[in-house]
Order: structure tokens, then C-alpha cells, then sequence
């Protein structure tokens, strides 16, 4: 255990750093804040520095024991480090789980093609988690999963569901080579519920931008093309939202069939 | 047309009144923010006032030729009027659709429970109205529908979706006398998906608080419990997430039996 008092100090220099997207790849490391997300990490992933302030030591005595380093600092230190304005003093540095190998994944699989929002990553790997969904491949052009406003939104399964990031039309066709379905979420596309019964694993469900669904070039690797029924007037459904329905219906759809 | 250039100005005092509940419900209108919205609110619902940012005057012609009274106004009272950053220019107050009416009501409804989150109303308002649902019951303890949050949250379902706000209890007993199946959300309740085939229409399905689920006065009133299953170690989903899969599987598996 090490008191800091500074924000210059060199481990909280590091700590800060990993705010930025450039040094999270260079290091392997994320920021997991609050005592929620810290918990999971130190039961399901593999923690580098546990980073509590000072006034709440005592409370989190039997987390700090689990930890191997842990730095004990005012609360504007933390402050400097995290970026949810109540991080209950206490956060984490994380290894990033082991990254999705394309080439031994089976079942289902999400992959999502541009989508801007971190919310809406983060909520879109929590439901994929929950969904049964084995791995997610992001494009370049997605909010970045281990961003603070991403990891927090998936209430932790940041910790534990293997990400693949890469051009995702490369990514598809390799899992096409391997017996993959490609299904993509697209406007005028077959209607999802009635489509659901000729779904099967493996299969890989795509989902597009906010703005402008799935991109041509990954369009046209799609064996089916899906879309949700909408009633009323209404145009569209909030994008989390509909990720949630497609995954959940596909993957009862699939397991019915056994996989 | 009328040019305003004080936000001490009475009508604008009466718009800005609009930011509070009491004054919503004593008037029967509310305020939407942006041009979309006053677009629709324009075709689906009966406007009162448009507001407008004198710089955008020319931008909107056609739409303010659409509506009785307009206020031509600067930048400065749009903002004291509106919640959103960027309201476009432009906002509208606008007649609340007619209430949901239960002694009248069939089909698929959406009951929340104490949903305190207003981007959690907005986005289930916004799914019920796309997955075919003729209106939502919330109980005195949900966030307000319609306060501006909550309000774009609908993306303007909440300008066409009749609603009807009450003792929750006594809103599903009526509907229970009118031979609606009651559906709860519960963790722990009968995998949802595998009751599938027993749901038909008129079907009420309700939706707990994002803490708590729903209350137990209502769980008692059930006569289904239903669950979502989870995988992997998520132990919970986003509520408006939830909603929706439940929503659409609901809607579609009813429909299969015709209604």
C-alpha cells in the first residue's frame, strides 16, 4: 500500500493516461470506477492497481487485501483519474480480457458496425452477455468499448466478453469461411420474427450506426437481411433497444434448434 | 405572428411555466423542443404556440404558416424556454393527447411501475408505440412523460400514444375485470420465452422500477411472473432494454393468434 498525495506522481500519471484511447491499446489496461465495477474486476478479471481514496479506506479494507498494488490517495486524485463525478472512491486499472479469436468461435456472435455512442456500446455488451452471445466485433469506426462512458454502461460484462476490433468486413468473411450466417439488422429487410425459425448457428448478428445502419461493404456479405416490424407512427427504436430484441429473439430461436 | 423580446414576456412566462409538472398538468399541454418534433407535433397533435429564434425565421416559413400562434423571439427567451442546448431554433407547445380510456381499451398495453428514469419512460414509450402497444399505464411514481427529457426520449410517440396516469393497483384491476391478462416482469419469475405460446390479447404487460420491479401490491395482482433469462455473469439488463425485448416477443407471439 502507497500514500500519494499528488497528481504528478508517476503511477497516477499513468492511471490518467489511460482516459486516452491510444494509451489503453499501447498498455492493455483500462479504468473501471466504483465499487461495483472494482469488485467484478478483482473476481473476474485480472486487476493492476486498486486506487481508493484516503477517507474511504477502512470501508473497502477487505478489497484492497485482494488487490496486488494498491495506492491510497486525497479524494482530487481520484478525481484527476476518473471520470464519473462520483466514483465512490474507489477505482481499478484492468487487463483487458483475451481478445475474441475469429478462428475458434462458435455460436453467437455480435458485431457492431459503427455504432457512435459509448451508452449504447456499453449497453449492447451488457446485453450481449446476457443474451448468450459468446464475443462482439466492433469496426474501427465504434465508440471504443473501454472508454470510462463505455465500461461503465456494461455494468461489468467489459470484463469478461472477448472483443475483437478490426475491419469489419474482414472479420465477417473470415467467419463466413467457417460456416457462419451473417445476419444484418437493416431498414426494408425480411421481417426479423418471421425470418427467426431459419436462423442457426454459428451465426454472427450485425448491427449498423445510429445514423446510418450497416455500411454497403458489409451489407453485401449479409445472408439475410432482418428488420423490425414497426407500428404507429414511430420510425425508428433507440439502438440498444433494438440490439436487445434481435439478440435475445435470435438466440432463443437458435437454442431451440440446439447448439 | 408576434415578436417577443423578454422573457418576462407573459406568454413566454406561460411556456417556461411548462418546465414544471403542475403547470403541465393544470394546463393540459407541454413543450417540445427541436425541429423534428414540432414537425410531428404539427401533423399527429393539436399545437398551441410555435416558438421560434428570430435568426431562424426564414429557415421555418413553412412550417409556421402550419400553426395559430407564433412568437418570433431572440435567441436568449428560446433558451430560457427550453431545456435542450440545441433546440434547433425552434419549440412548441402542444394539447397532450387524449387519455388512454381502460373501460374502453383492448389489445397489447404497457404498464411502468415506478420507471423513475425519464429517458427510460421516453424510450419505452417510443418501443410500445413501435411494437404495435394502444397505450402505456403509469403509476403517480414514474418520471413524468411528459417533461422535455422524457418527451424527446419518445422521439414523438408521446405526442400520439394515449396514456393514462394513476394507482397502478386499481388501473390493472379494472382492466383484470375486463379480462386482460396481467404479465409481470420478475427476476425469478417463469422464463419468458417458453410462456410464450400461453400470452393472448388483451394482454397488459408491466414493467418494475429500475431498482425495485414492480411493487408488491401489483405482483400480487399478476397472474403471470415472467422473467428474461440471463448468461454468462449479467446479472441484470438496461430497463429500457428489457422493456423492449419483452415488448416485441409479447406483440409478436399475441398476434400469431390473431387480435
Amino acid at each position: 500500500m502507497q500514500e500519494i498525495t499528488s497528481v504528478q506522481n508517476p503511477r497516477i500519471r499513468a492511471l490518467r493516461a489511460l482516459k486516452k484511447a491510444q494509451a489503453r491499446t499501447e498498455t492493455g489496461l483500462f479504468l473501471v470506477e466504483g465499487r461495483k465495477l472494482c469488485e467484478e474486476a478483482l473476481r473476474d478479471a485480472q486487476v493492476q492497481t486498486l486506487l481508493v481514496d484516503s477517507r474511504f479506506q477502512k470501508q473497502y479494507a477487505a478489497l484492497l487485501k485482494r488487490a496486488g498494488e494498491v495506492l491510497v490517495a486525497p479524494a482530487h486524485v481520484l478525481e484527476a483519474v476518473c471520470q464519473a463525478r462520483t466514483p465512490q472512491g474507489i477505482a481499478a486499472s484492468v487487463h483487458m480480457p483475451a481478445p475474441l479469436r475469429l478462428e475458434q468461435a462458435g455460436g453467437l456472435l455480435l458485431a457492431l458496425d459503427g455504432v457512435q455512442d459509448p451508452g449504447n456500446v456499453g449497453a449492447m455488451l451488457r446485453t450481449a452477455e446476457a443474451a448468450g452471445f459468446a464475443g462482439v466485433l466492433l469496426s474501427p469506426q465504434c465508440a471504443d468499448a473501454f472508454s470510462p462512458k463505455a465500461a461503465r454502461a456494461t455494468m461489468g460484462s467489459v470484463l469478461r466478453l472477448p472483443l475483437w476490433r478490426g475491419p469489419l468486413a474482414q472479420g465477417l468473411e473470415a467467419l463466413r469461411g467457417r460456416g457462419f450466417t451473417i445476419v444484418t439488422a437493416e431498414l426494408g429487410g425480411e421481417d426479423f420474427f418471421a425470418a427467426l425459425q431459419t436462423l442457426q448457428a454459428p451465426l454472427v448478428l450485425v448491427i449498423g450506426s445510429e445514423g446510418n445502419g450497416v455500411t454497403p461493404q458489409v451489407s453485401a456479405l449479409a445472408q439475410k437481411k432482418l428488420a423490425l416490424a414497426m407500428y404507429g407512427r414511430a420510425e425508428s427504436l433507440n439502438a440498444a433497444v433494438a440490439a436487445g430484441i434481435l439478440m435475445y429473439a435470435a438466440g432463443r430461436a437458435v437454442r431451440e434448434k440446439g447448439f
